[in-house]
């Protein structure tokens, strides 16, 4: 039996991050640990201010991390009780798009004095929803000039990408633009802490900055066209030369071992964002399989061999994970997001005194009684925009719609529309990429719902027309940078130099299969023909109204 | 100070039939009492069988009336405790379009043994609801020949009405058919039953049956192209002669006098249909304004000086109730019905223990709720169509609908949308009527939701952008039976000659009226825009998708 080696996969979320040690053999999880971020997402005030932040502000606090690395790479160790001789590789996501500035000593720039009263100076974290007007004057040039990038991201450049939120420090604090040294994504600056190397991820330089040596790039001439001050940018992240993805970007540093008991000099990868990494734990390796993320938001992801770009995606990357194939991306805005509105705002009475009676949870109880209602009854029909629209229409203020109430509609039957209308909105993206080309023919299933509900499962199979397995994989992501530690580690210090060996023996084993029942079929078939209709009336011919619910003008 | 004298005035419901006593001079009631039907609505099987009724039947047992008839009559003489000499004068209404199959005799032909196992044989109670075939078969006819009378009920003849139950007997079961030596509406079986006279209501037989003598009637060789087999029941029709509303059709029989204690000959006026004697005991004598009876459905009703036929008006009638006038009859098939759906199926775990804690209603507490709502906050539009559209669309099977749902929709918007909806659906009405130029100024609302509720007659106000004054009458339709009784009095028996007399004298009191506030006008007419625009998506463009939950067919 050969040593047993192992990578350490970090994963930095919203809320907390976290740290699994997997086996490079086994794909075994040895160990996991979390660190909950103490200043969470700053939406109302800075550290020590009064003065309220702006609606829509969603900033992170960099202390966080720099606290956060050290307990979970020792918290790790420590509870593993592994040799750290024998953790050879370090990799490492973050959420995506969420930025920081820098000072010329790579260190936060809201650390200094001068700028800590300022928002901007901090971590803006994905979710930091101010920034539309500057993605709008984007996106409205860049239509205008024709440029390829737009076919990158779907026709659109999202308010959340690195850009938009650039151009919103340059117009609103001058002063802090001026005094970046660098402002760079939140996976680089960790990989930065844990290497003192500077490298930037070509991956999400290419994805969410559209930093392309091709027609896809966004040139200087439009950059300059744009705002003359973005330039300073665009060539300021240049100190930050790119490099690939599932390569190893430096060794560990020195102190940061010191502090931890790791070995100065382990490898560690190049760092990702998080979703895209869930390919490699999901085992995802050739174009015919997709991931499906589903938790309170959700994510689909797949790959195809030629390099196309589908209408309405969230973004398509080539040679990004898997040499030689695209990755497309898409996102719904909100899922679990939808069922707990639901169940906050909507679930009857009745339900939670019969939950409480059976002694389950609610869910557990809805879920029973939405598997209950045969498919071909007649059930309303409604749009999942109840958070905006992220993909095909890309319309935040889009909100959700339910057609077909009658005086017998149940609360079950409108919670079960609410989870077909998630499916549909699922089925419209796969008809999306089939039109362009890219068929695909299964899907593997993550995120909590995946895993706790198999009722919804078997509705989303049966919608689908595809069958779904289901990983009980509880850290995707964490696994997921442990394959790129593994990568960035090499096979001659027990890791992998090909990317397809170390996905087969480090995926997540996948636990259950929904097949799904074509007796279904037309029932789903024609509820799903009404909610295309729909999305065209509310999503296009009249959005105004659609619209209208979260921008209420008064005439 | 004169010498009192009295009306009694019936009104037979679905599940009960009431008495009022009401003064002729002060229109004060001085007692009621009430009847519930033994068998109420029969809907699976008729009374000692076991064989299932049909899906949409809803039949009544003749024994019922029989049996409240007389009990009606001796309580409330005993319970008034006035002379019976005093009482001189009847009234009388039942529901509409609930029709009985007579024998020779003019009594049920259920009670006849051959035919008590036929359920085409018993009272067809208005919402017996399979008809519409028969319906929809008329009104091609109709349509196709051009047909007056359809300008007279709003461009389609409702399946409830006379001729499509008609259609169902002869086809259906055509030895009852061939049996029957007539089949009449109710309320003339009723006023049959007190005076012995066999006399039809000529409101109710123009209204309900089309038997009018101008183009707007229906013609023999129109029923002949119908079905040959019309021709005979259209012939037996005139062996009861029509007589106008608010005359005497007869005095109270001996035998029905003698079981009651009231005197024989007592004036018995021509019977009416429920809804349209409203108008007489709220008082309305003008065309500016309308009655709004606001139940588990709503009415509306209106007089015009011109005989003018309103496109989607449910029906209208000239010179019925106020001389010189033409009446207008709306109807929206839920209202209460709605908001008892939302508090069944959605009302939240949390405002129960809030209702419960705070010692209120679920009602009051949702309308203490809304209330608090600013009209110009975001909130979900919707159509109220969960019972289908009686008027404007006429069409059964359309289906409710919810635009506008966020992840910050609460529970209170949501049925604050459900009450902004029956209201916009009311102000559609009003719209139709004004562009077929007849303008209603203001509005006399009553029936529970108009005394119970006064956050929800504040929105209708303020929607409607009328003044709308509520009466606290619990029996609007038993009073206005007792203003006809006082017509069939006439003056020389205490009653009146003049029914503007009549009505000014005993007309329900107002008791409160809301006024519009203009501070929101600019708010609800926004909203109220996009009601419209999902009016003519749904109800119009794409109704396919909205009627399609009522009839799943599976391809």
């Amino acid at each position: 039996m050969p040593h047993s080696t192992y990578s350490i996969g970090l994963d930095f979320g919203t809320l907390s991050g976290r740290a699994v040690l997997i086996d490079h053999q086994s794909g075994r999880e040895i160990a996991s640990c979390d660190y909950v971020y103490p200043h969470a997402v700053m939406e109302k005030t800075l550290p020590g201010e009064d003065r309220p932040l702006p609606e829509g502000y969603a900033l992170h606090h960099p202390q966080d991390y720099l606290d956060a690395l050290p307990a979970l790479l020792k918290g790790i160790l420590e509870k593993s009780g592994v040799d750290p001789r024998d953790i050879t590789g370090i990799g490492v996501d973050t959420t995506a798009t969420t930025i920081i500035p820098l000072d010329d000593q790579d260190m936060p720039l809201c650390f200094r004095e001068e700028f800590r009263n300022n928002p901007h100076a901090w971590i803006k974290l994905w979710k930091h929803h101010t920034t539309q007007p500057q993605a709008d004057r984007l996106n409205a040039l860049a239509q205008e000039q024709k440029k390829g990038f737009l076919q990158r991201c779907g026709g659109k450049v999202s308010a959340e990408w690195y850009w938009p939120k650039v151009m919103e420090i340059a117009k609103e604090a001058p002063e802090v633009y001026e005094n970046a040294h660098s402002i760079v994504e939140l996976a680089d600056w960790i990989a930065f802490l844990l290497t003192h190397e500077k490298k930037r991820c070509q991956f999400i330089a290419a994805f969410h900055a559209h930093d392309y040596q091709s027609d896809y790039g966004m040139d200087e001439d439009f950059l300059r066209a744009l705002d003359p001050l973005l330039i300073r940018q665009a060539e300021k992240n240049q100190r930050w030369p790119q490099q690939k993805l599932l390569t190893r970007t430096g060794g560990l540093q020195a102190d940061l071992a010191a502090r931890t008991g790791l070995i100065p000099g382990t490898a560690v990868a190049v760092a990702c964002t998080d979703s895209p990494i869930a390919m490699l734990s999901m085992g995802i390796t050739r174009e015919e399989d997709a991931v499906l993320i589903m938790g309170t938001s959700g994510m689909l992801m797949f790959y195809s061999k030629k390099d196309v770009c589908i209408p309405g995606a969230m973004g398509t990357a080539e040679n990004a994970l898997l040499p030689g194939h695209t990755l497309h991306l898409f996102g719904q805005s909100a899922v679990g997001d939808i069922y707990q509105w639901f169940v906050n705002h909507l679930a009857p009475h009745s339900y939670y005194l019969e939950a409480q009676e059976k002694g389950e949870s609610i869910y557990q109880l809805l879920n029973r009684k939405i598997a209950a209602i045969p498919p071909d009854s007649p059930l309303p029909i409604a749009l999942d925009w109840m958070n905006g629209n992220r993909c095909l229409l890309q319309n935040a203020n889009l909100s959700g719609v339910m057609a077909g109430l009658t005086l017998s509609t149940t609360a079950d039957q409108i919670y079960r529309a609410l989870i077909e209308a998630t499916a549909f909105g699922l089925k419209k993206m796969l008809d999306a990429a089939r039109e362009a080309g890219v068929s695909v023919k299964s899907i593997r299933a993550c995120g909590g719902i995946a895993y706790k509900s198999p009722e919804i499962m078997q509705i989303y199979a049966d919608i689908l027309e595809l069958p779904i397995s289901t990983s009980s994989c509880s850290q995707p992501n964490a696994q997921g940078s442990a394959i790129m530690g593994a990568m960035a580690a090499g096979s001659q210090n027990g890791g992998y130099d090909d990317i397809l060996m170390a996905v087969a023996a480090m995926q997540c084993p996948m636990v259950r299969t929904y097949q799904p029942c074509s007796r279904h079929q037309a029932a789903y078939r024609r509820r799903y023909r009404h909610y295309c209709q729909m999305h065209q009336h509310f999503g296009v011919d009249q959005k105004e109204m659609t619209e209208e619910i979260r921008r209420p003008t008064f005439i």
